[in-house]
């Protein structure tokens, strides 16, 4: 049973992959793996019970469905899931998931899929500054109507909002990156983030666990959840920086402008009762995505104060949103990226609309403004 | 691909089911359905051809996930599918989707979908107005601590809070069946929302549409969006209604209150590092639950000023977020069914924190407060 | 110490003047001279208590500067305004807010502010709606370029969006009007609400109270938010109603369109920059407000899970918002008023964008639709 | 007029001064000031004109609530406060705000205030960090019942939650300052973002104005808002480490609980029905800023895609919602140092409590936990 239709109406199949359970799982079971390893370093457990624990990690065949249903009844991933891993690690059970909770799991889980994530949205990001850093140059100097209040007003050259829009999703994905390198933390801290049951090795341990996974480490942060709130603001911000982009494409497609429109794609902008419209629907997915960013942000901002050692609801709905802000990001940067770099420039109609604004051709220090914003964002 | 462990923690089967492709697919096809039934009966298509098209719907197989990648492709569900049945329909194929635009077909969609979420929400709210009415009325009289600002303050009678959560949750549910009678209406207007391409019947076609898939008549609204902002209001205060019983529930089962606590569910509550613990996790659900809400109501709100006869990004925005809410109020209602059915009271714990808070024990008019809270919301 | 210039750019006078320090005390002593009269009614006070009450609630001079400090430090209006007026009853000081507490103090005098603010809006929008609907009428047949996803699609008939726009308006209104009648209801439930201390005379002090202040009577609500939810949610769809009627006139008012614009109003619309310039600073009020509401409506959907008998920090911010989102109507209504008013239709520019838009002249039902639009919003 | 007692229950008297009319006209006239007399150092306007301008910017009495009916006529601040300089400059009229617009003064001084208001939260933060870091350190040993998804869980040292306090709030100012360095620039672009009419000097005029006025230099961002999107994070995710604080002393006060307290402050935390009640007072200001930040954070995040040069709607709410979020802050922070510093801690109860939940009393590594914490806040 599928829902894409609804409620994935563009998600990339790369971040949806990201974000499925089976790879939630994959990197669960590497937790554990990763977890029992650093155990047996610090002598806590056997090195032969690592050992089965890895195997069992590696070999462990999962009913996502089935397991999807127990968590939802248990509340939380990790019983059914280390309840499983017990089972296939034989007498090395009693060593899996030792002094650690369920939000461990779900947390280090998390941080590894945001920072999977964070990857794929530079990389998509990436493609829309190589398109539109050289149209930023090429039309630097090329006088055309700048806008203001949805009004014509003075000139500018027709590169520089182009250049700004590269500097804003540039911006935009140099955040996302610090941000991520910030706050993807392990989570390792047990049952009231005191790391009792480690042996007093707790320290070593976590720091092995975090190099395993390429995680910072650190304390626990199980009520304190700002590193989530960074990620999901710096997500919302790319998610803007999109949509601003749309928001002037689809500005510039209207037909009293025509300045620029979104590349004909094979199946894409049609329309089911005009044949011969072009609608702008990449700007749809990212003006769309760009709708629903800010709500998400505050749903996770909204947790911050949570209660004591582990909140009650608050951090237990951050998973879900910060999914859906990684998803709407993946198919606004995809959309927007296969616009810019398809842009379809109409000079003719830039030239023409300047004329008729009859605002004359002074475009100020554009050019110099279109290096100063690239070099910027280099 | 799956992905309920990350972002449906806790949806029912039913509302995941209504909210699938197929069921989305199937309603699509209604409508295709009854749209061609109410133009052979009006005189603008043949009979023949109408039975036809009636017949591709029914027997018409489609992969959901190639639709959806098409769907996702045009920037909407009609394109791809309205080939397929044209494709399907043979030579009434020119009659399929006649006089109607994109939107048409999703609105439509969106709002048959509403109206069977709603049942749905109505049903678990009446089990859980059915489990709270006995209990108030049972503890009316109890004298117990009312706590203000978190803070012991004066008695209650136990049972009044409880009247509370029921009137809250019954008005909340009243309001829902209200929002839902009055904005489940068709949409039905063509390209611009004028009802071109219907020669001159289109009254008589939306209203036989409409009847068919019994739904309100009207005009159109393709971009005035208040109706869907009502019914994501309703559902938003309804999850509210569920977390304020949560967020009490929760609050009473702390281990320096324990007045009363979730029932004891097979697969339910435990915790990964602490065996003996009971979570309040039937509440978890439905704060979290509560802590999405709001930013979801806000995204669609955020949609009402759409661009002329049909915006760019803001209504293409709400059928997820819609359908998000409608997820969440399933999972919050479900479990805090399941909370109230079996609530565990302790009289002897909330005698306890009388005497221990010294407050006497003059329950003003709660009694009487009880019966008025319960008539009102018969 | 004003801040007008930063935080309130654009309320109404009379909707400042009806939140202001002023009425808010006003409203204060009312209700608690209400209050003092009620219970004389009822024999728990001596008459003459009552008139002394009323009398100082009458006489009582109030330094507001004052008593704003106290009352932030205390965290309640209720009790620096409730010493003052023990002070002012002389041997009657006794009987002043008796078996009352903060919460009804300040949750009644909110709704008596949302009930003068509901009729403010009310009668802002009845001027929009005064002037849509003959605008609707006047052009409902005048064929133009219907537009969808910023693209030209259809022709239609001109005043259909009109009458779209005016149905949008009322039906916000009409749901203004309708939640404001079943929500605003009177808070007076005492220390837990359970109306002790009101010799069990509660019930019929509650019912004079209400019918002097002329608001619903009914059991308290302080931990049940339902009803400002709902409030808030009618104001945010009004001010969404009204940003959808700006939308469309900036979008008209564009160079490349000029269907439409603001009229020309002294001293609105400049531009600092560039004299000739007409900005559609109307539409700007509005837009902005729009921005605003949907966060605002959030966070008092925050609120509902108060926390047991009256919650700490959630209803306590739903006052401000609350205000500020009527503040918000207040001036995208009026805004909207003079735009509407004055709307300067350029009727060779829609003829001339139609034809260049090249799609015939063929508006269907659109002048049936306007009378349907019309009749229904009656 | 005040509004103080429904609008701004809370925020501090310099923060209140800082978000004032009196304090924007100071910041704008200073904005005037210093581009006039950095357009005389390159030679674009006469030194003496610059004096002239610089001596009006000084001297100038400006009717604030005149001024505001004007601003909020003209859509702009600008306009009416450029006329009165104008005016004031007598033979200089004409050089004041040369190849200015509305938005580099509103932007600029909306930056001055940013500044200012961020060091006021950083002294605030600092206050209950220098509270917080001794009563962790203090209490690191300290055996106490750690709590989990509101359940009694396993022992923590009662300092290492405080710890965590301090880390939180410490990140979250750390961030604050660090975001503010970055996003403070000048907005100084001219007309449509070009600095046309700066005779080629633009790019050493704006270096000079953001010198004087002691902000970054660059490139104007009229279209491209992140830098207040992330400002508006920052400030959201300190409240919220400032609720987290709240929420957990709130709930270490309940009777049940009982570990620490509020300090008792003459004219804070009464109840106006309960003498005897000590209410959370200081919690519930910080909790209900974190209650309405979120909705708030999000306004601004939608305002990102902006339209073209400068937008319609968008940015102009950014202002009132940005000094929103400092008030609220302001008063959340000062609330929770006075709490903090005065923090009445109760160990017998910590002990009892800890017995009674029976769980031991191994706190695992919270002492080497709470030295890490405060060396990593440091």
């Amino acid at each position: 049973m599928s829902d894409l239709l609804r409620t994935r109406p563009a998600a990339t199949a790369a971040m949806l992959d990201l974000w499925s359970d089976q790879t939630l799982i994959a990197h669960a079971l590497a937790f554990e793996a990763a977890l029992a390893r650093a155990q047996a370093a610090e002598g806590l457990i056997a090195p032969g019970a690592a050992e089965a624990i890895g195997r069992a990690c590696e070999t462990l065949e999962i009913n996502s469905a089935e397991l999807a249903e127990e968590a939802a009844l248990a509340g939380t991933l990790a019983i059914p899931l280390v309840r499983r891993l017990r089972a296939a690690s034989g007498k090395a059970g009693d060593a899996v998931h030792l002094g650690a909770t369920s939000q461990d799991l779900a947390d280090t889980v998390m941080m590894l899929q945001v920072r999977a994530g964070a990857q794929i949205l530079v990389d998509d990001a990436a493609r829309i500054e190589r398109a539109l850093r050289p149209l930023a140059q090429r039309y630097a100097a090329m006088p055309a109507t700048g806008r203001t209040l949805l009004q014509d007003a003075i000139p500018i050259g027709w590169g520089l909002r182009i250049a700004q829009w590269a500097v804003g999703v540039e911006d935009a994905t140099h955040r996302l990156t610090v941000e991520t390198a910030l706050n993807t933390s392990i989570q390792l801290g047990g049952a009231a983030g005191t790391r009792a049951g480690m042996g007093g090795r707790g320290i070593a341990v976590v720091a092995r666990v975090a190099a395993a996974l390429r995680l910072n480490s650190g304390p626990p942060w199980h009520g304190r959840r700002a590193g989530v709130a960074a990620i999901a603001a710096a997500v919302g911000i790319l998610i803007g920086a999109l949509g601003k982009v749309a928001r002037d494409v689809s500005l510039l497609a209207q037909n009293g402008v025509r300045e620029a429109r979104e590349p004909l794609v094979a199946g894409r902008g049609g329309s089911s009762a005009m044949a011969h419209k072009r609608n702008p629907t990449g700007c749809q997915v990212a003006l769309a995505a760009a709708a629903r960013a800010p709500g998400l942000v505050a749903a996770i901002f909204g947790a911050l104060p949570a209660e004591w050692e582990r909140g009650l609801g608050g951090w237990q709905a951050e998973g879900p949103v910060l999914a859906e802000l990684f998803l709407l990001a993946s198919g606004a940067a995809n959309a927007m990226a296969v616009v810019v770099e398809g842009l379809e420039v109409d000079e003719a109609a830039i030239a023409r609309n300047l004329a008729v604004a009859d605002i004359g051709c002074d475009i100020g220090e554009s050019v110099a403004l279109v290096a100063e914003l690239l070099d910027r964002g280099d």
